[in-house]
């Protein structure tokens, strides 16, 4: 990346001078990652969400330096001016570091004060790379130590990926199969555990368990996200808060619940905080939960499609694309395949942040960055995978009747309706000869003469089968 | 197992007849299980919770039944009796039967049907096998289906499992810890970040980032165990509660709550229920994040305590077995390698439950037994590695004053106390010259004579760079 | 264990006098073990494979000592007797201990040494407990460090229990569905890809593909069990081989080869052999691929059974216990249930493996014996569900012939036979005619008058759709 | 990215038209895929890898349709132009595809025929969309199927990905370290084992350990990426090859291996080859052992430059940013941590593709570009990981001979030395002596009377202690 420039100016870091792009607003310690770092650079640089993140942290961080005193007030306006820039993305391009860094996320902590400072400057009319009126130690940093603030960054973008992506993209996807739920609860279909045909159930119920699965699903990702609510912010260096003033980490919190409409505080333990991320561990924990969930239903939804002759073929699924260039009728259903691989991704992400969140060592954990990118990548690509599910694929789940009733009159599961009337023996006898012979259960019945067509039709009955409807 | 006896009688199942030891109570069914799966017999025959789970609710299955007028008094009696024996553990020679078997657990559901039925006919005086005057099948499972029960006893097993071992072990270590975090609250000592010399700290504070880490571990154990308390009970085979009161499931839960203390409940969607068992993958997350938080713990315990003359050396441990014939001092920190070995193989048997609960098909989770397995011995290892970890190493850590002053005094961190009294440049100065020179800050301030030796006794004070103290 | 005991003697080691049961062979470093780690002592202690490898190494070792003079060949007579009696399994009972100990596996070497001592004590007519004439450390422990006999110990167990348990089983299982490629090879069926109709292939193909799964699978488990041959041996304390010989490793490793009958050498390194166990790793990961493997091809089985009306049902497996009390053919794919769940176990074996694996440090890795368990019970297990799956449902897999052609009569992928006859427009209308009216592909065809039916017999012949047949 | 076109040509599939902007060349199937699949659209693209290997596949398959009659000389001329393109890069922007899609990878199979074929016909002067002179199925797709040519690239990239990129620098990493190993083969430091004192190596033994893991590691993933060299190709749409000449797979792998330099053929079975990427996992499985052996390395290094002053401090690392801005010497192990995390990504990486390698059903595996994406990811990752941890990190590891020296005098491990000369009682109590007064082993022997100055230095050598030495 800083290959490509001919002209630079000269910013300096406690190591000395370093050339960087002139027309880049970032400083030496982010032009150092640039050359230490080249490790994915193409894939891994952070997104709009850590970068938001990082805006809305050094922003409540200037707002609680200045009611404090920390910082003149002339200076806080032209932090928060900068911040607020970053906050709506007008400086993403200011962000050339990627997750393989430092594993306190030092250089991106760094690379938010220099940016942050140079548009200060800017805005001030100063000189960029000057550190006048605004240093990114000094003034930007004020109070705060990579070492705390990363991690607050961690836990605000993971809850505005969780709370803001994920979460609504499941919910809609509960709500469009909750309408299917009702709107089929009156459709019996044969059930199959083992993967062998068992006694009835409906539709609704079917897609009741699917909707059960994701309210299951969201409570516990809505209960695992709650820990995270808990920020650094007020550690600084080790835990101890040195250099902030105590009540700084309050005020900083208080100031980015106020910017997110979270209920964030600052964290009751700050050596836990910089040390352990367990908090992620458990989001992460009951994304894995809620993609398991996901995986049980694509899967149901693609083998319900099965067909379109030599499967169950019970459900049909919209055709988005052309799955046979020849044959009508075989739909892909590519939809669960791109949501089952997503959703293996997010037990793969979750292996990460667990493995990572059991690293720390003393008074940090190093590996802050890996779960950041890991759990923030769960979280939106589920969503997306959610999404695109929902709009391409669940949206248009339809029963395909005829061969529901098929499958269901083909059963020999319903003669267990025949036993209070002619008694276990003789139920058996039709079952077993219908097996034998290949009959349905109604043929091999008359055949025996154990029951009339009228009584087969009054008795066998999938509907009273199913229990009471809940619609 | 079955090869040992000479002797024999018959039982039957809708298979026809089987041969089974003349003293034993398993029937027709638990026998064919014995000869069809000979997988890992010495290790995974199920243990004393699962057992007692299998006990408590054909006992509260029997009570509601009774309760619903389903079956008679005297055979509820009969039940119940049976079922407290196996409860009590004085049946347990009765359960062969291992993990790996139908994935509905149906075997093991019918060993306790079998079992109960015949220690029921010989309470009443009857002939064992005779299916009279209890059956294991229309009395023992009335108005059960293996696809309900042992669901129910996965996430009864499971709760006490957690919440009788795991969690008063770890609050044991917990409460162990946070005595010492009183104790130990003046000490300061040299801080750590990247491994690297950082500002000071207490061992107090060391210690109460342990304590809080266990806190959340144990708040996230406790919330995700909750959803456990949802059974299955009432779905019978698909869901559906084909063959049950509508009744039976609340009743069941409610006999159930009562027998263990537990706010159990009967399952909203029993078709979720049966199909999915998120619950265990959201439990299995949260005891793997306590584990995250243990192996933190102890790995910060056996590096503090590395040494005695090379390592930092700033814990003390208690010498458990001979570390080494000839060296005194070299106390090898095998209590810290046993839990960190049993944290390692939680993360393997968490990978297992969530695998696991991905893998449901329609109506049924065929997983159910390995996911069973794996969550239990999660809880049980961990919480045994807890007591050990607490009676033969916590409850001995003590700081090892003389080396924490050591590393403190030759620490050049302690420099950044100099900067309001004589100026960064010159506390530069110093800390560079004792770096250069391997002097101590003191020594290095005196020669560049910026301070006198009052003076630094005054200034450099580590526990004003501590922050506010909390005991 | 101990508390059973009324009866003690006293041995001694480095820390002091311990009590032990006086009839057991044990001596105090195993007894403190047993007080100092109560953790899954009922599921845990080492089985037979370990026990076996530990005799096998001391046996080695005595007569490397022997051959090199360091031990007088009394000493080494009697210490090989006692270790050919632990080889032999006649002394299981006096190895107490479990995994979860030292890191290292210290204590179990130790229990070795102590066992094999007394028992050697015994033979020699002396007093147990006494040393003499063969003392724990000096004589059966001479030239050795726990810290390259137990990883000597887990490469040895491992080897014997991949080799001798699951390549067995494993190949075993592809010879019986090897067979049936045979013997099936003419059976023509519709395929399916993602889980919709598609184009033929025979049954002989599609077990075809199970077989060279196997096959894959059988040279990845061989091949990456190569490294385990590389044993530790020779390397004492930290691998600098201190108080040993220099011969000394490979003599041990050659009389290893020569008892085991596998190519096991001395290490070329024995720093890494100590303080790093990849080859376990790799081998882990190459058990895990054949449980991938064997996943599939279990999946296969059961959806391919899925009936007996309601599913694919094109293979039929042996009915092993009810499956259902009223519906015959109902049967439960119970093997492959057990088979999977044993797969999903292996996946978390391998995890924990591989963790452990990556959490050495400086010149010893202490995550040995839970390594060691973990790649041990997945080779047992998946041995033990080889040999089950193929006893009691592969050696009875067969197809359904009329399922199977009816699935193909009913296709619509067969009209592409049609295609060089009467061009792609009619046959894609044809096939449209036949999904929209229900129609099978004949009946379309006939009722547009596009081919008679003598022509339709002649051109749409699946058997040619499948390419060459190899048998 | 279609949103920003104002200018669309209509392109056609069997689902009908399309509009496709009018500057692209991808065609109806690639532009249905981008509105069908919006998910992680930002970071999955496929890659420079992935897109060379797509235009292998199709030249090499152009050639063998030219060889076999079945594509004339002119379209071979003119799609083996239009691959060359895409191989050498030059069409990359139209490759606008993510991972998540089909599972089967169909959608980006054709985004490579489509693209093919309209540069064809743009060579050829035609009308871009007119599918004339080169179709893109059936000429570009002749003789193949997404079934079998998206696997093929997968095991292309693959391969490429591990063979040029980390093997090689996984290699330079070993070459570096080897290199220090000789250098310093004659400094002698402690040994640590439990992370106690233990007796000496020196510091090459030590480096000779991290180069022997090496290349045990390069040689497990040198086997473990063997399976990757049998392609699918030739399979077609369900193994069977219908559609294509029998000899098409042999020539199109043949062609590949020459364009590669690898030696890929067609797989033996292509049942196994389209329904399970068993030998992606098994890469992946060899992958994650190297992973794990740098993650012990990176591990020991940032251990031994501990410090400055309070830990280890054994081994100098070089300083390549700010580490602290006042305190000199505290050089944070950045390189460590950005290895280290990528490491822990390989880990979930890896999980990710053995999950869904399990997962295929019937004649396909519908997890091949998360299976391609993940094994990829990793070999890209760890490359550049490893490249950055030597130029940055390995290439200026140096002994910091005084605090070996200082820590190896302290020791009290040497006693050893001592008992060949003063028997093991006097060594013992000048060792118990020291650790009690805290005197060096030294002082307390001369403190005793038991050794003179001159004897001690004749007798305790640590140099004499490491073994016979191997530059």
């Amino acid at each position: 990346m800083s290959g490509e420039h001919t002209n630079t100016r000269t910013e300096k870091d406690a190591m000395g001078p370093v050339d960087v792009p002139a027309d880049r607003l970032w400083g030496a310690q982010t032009q150092r990652s640039i050359g230490n770092f080249p490790i994915g650079v193409d894939r891994f640089r952070w997104g709009r969400p850590v970068i938001r993140a990082l805006g809305i942290l050094k922003k409540a961080a200037a707002e609680a330096n200045g009611e404090l005193g920390e910082l003149p007030a002339d200076k806080v306006r032209l932090i928060v001016q900068a911040a607020q820039e970053v906050i709506d993305g007008r400086l993403d391009g200011e962000f050339p570091l990627v997750v393989w860094q430092t594993g306190s996320g030092t250089q991106t902590n760094m690379n938010a004060n220099e940016v942050i400072a140079n548009r200060a400057i800017q805005l001030a009319g100063g000189v960029v790379g000057s550190k006048k009126p605004v240093n990114p130690n000094d003034d930007v940093n004020h109070s705060q130590s990579s070492n705390d603030t990363f991690p607050t960054v961690m836990y605000v973008a993971a809850v505005e990926g969780i709370a803001h992506a994920l979460l609504p993209a499941a919910r809609r996807l509960r709500d469009v199969l909750a309408e299917k739920q009702t709107r089929y609860a009156d459709i019996v279909m044969i059930g199959r555990t083992h993967l062998q045909d068992a006694t009835p159930l409906t539709v609704g119920q079917l897609i009741s368990g699917w909707v059960a699965q994701l309210d299951h699903g969201l409570a516990a990702v809505g209960a695992g996200m709650e820990g995270l609510f808990n920020l650094a912010i007020g550690g600084t260096a080790v835990g101890t808060g040195l250099n902030a003033d105590p009540r700084f980490g309050d005020l900083t919190a208080a100031n980015i619940a106020r910017e997110t409409g979270f209920p964030f505080v600052s964290a009751a333990n700050k050596f836990a905080a910089l040390s352990a991320h367990d908090e992620m561990v458990v989001a992460s924990g009951a994304v894995r939960a809620l993609a398991g969930a996901l995986m049980k239903i694509a899967n149901d939804v693609r083998f319900y499609a099965c067909g379109p002759r030599a499967g169950f073929a019970e459900l049909r699924i919209p055709e988005n694309e052309p799955g046979s260039s020849i044959m009508p009728g075989k739909i892909n259903p590519t939809q669960c395949e791109a949501l089952t691989m997503v959703c293996v991704q997010v037990f793969g992400n979750d292996h990460a942040v667990a493995f990572a969140g059991s690293q720390g060592n003393f008074q940090l954990n190093v590996y802050k960055p890996v779960m950041l990118h890991n759990l923030l990548e769960s979280a939106l690509l589920l969503a997306d995978a959610c999404n695109a599910f929902t709009d391409h694929c669940a949206i248009g789940i339809e029963p395909n009747i005829d061969r529901i009733n098929e499958n269901l009159d083909n059963s020999l599961m319903l003669v267990t309706a025949l036993n209070p009337h002619i008694g276990y023996e003789k139920s058996a006898e039709i079952a077993l000869s219908a097996h034998r012979e290949g009959l349905s259960l109604r043929a091999a019945a008359l055949q025996l003469g154990y029951v009339t067509d009228e009584e087969f039709n009054r008795w066998v009955r999938p509907e009273d089968m199913v229990g009471p409807l809940k619609k």
